[in-house]
């Protein structure tokens, strides 16, 4: 179980810290790298080139503004790529969620929300769950987790 | 190879057509129902346990202005859901877009483009490539039909 | 007189404790939860049954984000749903405003503005007044008082 | 059971017809009157008099743009008000969505979806149902026989 | 020369305060008020009626979120009526501008920036140098000055 | 009685008409031009000098896209300048909207609806109206028509 | 004198065909090509390593939706790169202008309007007349023969 | 060498710093002014007359709010006008991207991000390297230190 978690900017790595942590607590190996779809364009093909050959399961790319990495990601390989538009300085992440969304025919990105970086992660995890069965079990588990924490929560504000 | 496709209404099958063809040329097997999250919840829920118990590999949910159709699926199941908004008479899919996209944290829904109907059939076969790898074949035959028809199309623009 | 309010997350409470308090006041019996539609979708259920049983008026539903809690809570039930759009931190609000107000024909949720838990409450008293007509007075003397508070601040401005 | 219905232009009817059929026939005496908020403000406030006098039970009031009526109405009246944003030929029912939804503190107006007509008047029977418990039967009809279209339209497509 | 300022809360004062200071500066006696046009429909009529009768030359109405105010000042009363939307705590004033600006045929709002509560004193002066000619000196005075500003900050930087 | 109708192209002149015919059946001397702030700058500085040496009253300037016209118009004159942003090809009248109505601080312009050219041409005679007071009993007269109108309107569809 | 037109697909060619005749009309060489930045993303790299070679000035690049190619384009060349946004289907190309324009720091490009093919080329011919100096002459008829054109409408319009 | 940078505000030029740091670093000729298109407009076009005697290649001209200084400039020159939209203290920019980047047909402007001043500068130098070819040396080593920024980021999140 192999995840590439890439991100056009350093400066994004903390919307996807918990991502990471998620993956690797259920025993995921996951490659984190800052790489501009823009300005490192070469290490960005080089950076898929070579996960797919060590066999990655798929890649996690976020990007803010005219967010290009993901969907420049997705047209240079067949693996499923996971969105995540990141919210900067204007226009409240809009720009990233339809750059990144409205791919055109051909070439889809599967779009989560906004700094939605964990749930890029869950649904990494259910969609190598087709393939690693015993992933299930860990899904199932870390559903029933939340609800306990719902009701947890809700029992605090009765 | 199975896939559910769900849709809001009977009447956003013709944006979902190009889909289920898509998905049978692969050879998946598809399932196509009509199914309101609102007005048949039960049935929704029904067919869910069905498609489980049955081996389904993932669902493709399709909904327009307060999409919750998508969200209401993948909150009832562990396989990866698919969101497709669907425009519909006003706001031109924004309002879809931002039901379907926006989900909370422990709940992700995989978004592709307004009307992406064909796109989210595409990523259905990236994601069900990790499972069954001779996909990655007719992936790539996708991909490289696609480049020809884009090729011809520059050639005659020229 | 009895009113449920539903919130999908513990961290909305700070928005409708306004409400809480102001149906308190006026003697209305109020029931709190905080229960998510994709995380804890059968405690939503259970609750609606039970308070469907104990002979509850209304349900007042507020969630942020993609926020399905008061369309799915309106779908299982046939007394009326007041929404309540919470701003989160990214689009101001926008997304749970329509993913709440712009339901599909059949099932309509009653909303009210972005973090508008007070209008909610005052809403839920103006409906339970059709059947319990002493709330009349009460609204009629709210509505003067708050005619007063506007006349005070006026005054203090002049 | 008497529902008025007020709209802020002739022009608008057509989206309301749906509403002023489903009430009649669930045997709602309906008002249908069309006056402007801000071209005939007086008769408004007349006709609010009015029905208040008669006993009416709610109103259900429509506009388009900077769609004021509702609000206007919700502030000369204790009795519940449902707005329906009406699009025009600009923002596509934006800018009436916002004038109704946002309305300040004090004074709520229970809003639908854009062009929701028919959506306003099972609100209607909603709220009405708590003072007249016989609706809830032909509310819980309603419902069923939405659920059998959409069965059967589901059935169509498979 | 006489201007009324209305403004929807005293919460919208610190955003007038400039005009009022602009326009008492210029000679032009203010009446400032604070009234709602959903809370205090009738104070905001007398007023007009007021005002009318006093020989006030127009009228600058403030509101945020669903903004009436102005839009209801100005069907009941033939004076121009200057809107300045208010910024509040969602959507950053563009619901207060539609709710402004969009007013239907007949009865037109003279709207100014969101915020723009000193631009509707400049407009007002404007207005009233029609039927003032020694404003324009002091508009032509206020337009230098503005300049020699500009001018000043210009060099400060080069 | 003199208005200055600019227009940023000829192409927006339909909707323009109404006001044309509006301010000239009440007497109003109107001067039609279509010149382009950017296109013709010469031109609109030339005619606003024309305009004020000949003592019209005010401007109204129509424009679409990034409608500068109004501005550009409004920097070069003292009169009152009244705004009508116009509806093109893509994003529905907003892009003209903002770039009209959100002006810098000093120089406002007053700005209607989308298409509003009738408001334009009502808002002037309100303005006009400080100056010329027999334009009073005008608008208090259409505004009796208009209010006869939607009576009219009301009574056929009760 | 060497212009690349590059659009994301054929079916945007209607938009560019005024730039490309506007071009060739000034002496310009201008190669015309339909290349995915996605679909055939080599194809583009190649482009762009040729027009180098073959000492273009300039790029135009257009494109909807996820807007990727400009940017895509302006990553790899060291050239000037303009940006056309194309509206499709959906979201009035608010999605094409946000994708285009939003760059990220480093690599810009020099967006004009949604659909604004004449405009890239305008924009194409003021930048080579750094370069080429008898654009210039060509440049100001072009001005000239505008100004003629709108001072024509004017004149049938008075 | 010669660029001329223009703000519609003193205020703006934080946003601007970066801008003529870069130009100045690359031997560029800067000249920074802060003229206002509205309360300045004769000196923004002595400005523009100036520069053009002197020799200036280009024009970057930023501007916040119904941003219309860039465009304004584009139509008193033919040398090539950089729009850089600021955002104000609303509507997050999106007011002052549409005033510049939707000119109509005929006066360009090579709009960038909102504050995006060194995407300006930078397009500036690419722009300028069709008549001074040096410059390509200097943006290839730009390119390449981003490059290695990136590549010393990513290392460092590895």
């Amino acid at each position: 179980m192999k995840v590439s978690i890439l991100m056009g900017s350093k400066s994004d790595y903390p919307k996807l810290e918990e991502a990471v942590k998620f993956l690797r607590e259920h025993g995921v190996h996951v490659s984190v790298r800052a790489l501009s779809a823009h300005r490192t364009p070469k290490q960005v093909f080089e950076h898929i080139e070579n996960i797919e050959r060590e066999g990655y399961d798929l890649i996690i790319a976020a990007a803010g503004k005219a967010a290009h990495l993901p969907g420049v990601v997705a047209a240079h390989t067949l693996m499923p790529v996971i969105g995540v538009p990141i919210k900067s300085s204007t226009l409240d992440g809009m720009d990233a969620l339809l750059s990144i969304v409205q791919m055109p025919k051909g070439i889809p990105v599967a779009t989560v929300a906004i700094d939605g970086g964990l749930n890029a992660a869950i649904l990494a995890l259910q969609i190598m769950a087709l393939k690693y069965p015993q992933l299930k079990e860990a899904l199932k588990k870390h559903r029933e987790d939340m609800m306990k924490q719902v009701l947890e929560d809700d029992a605090s504000i009765q």
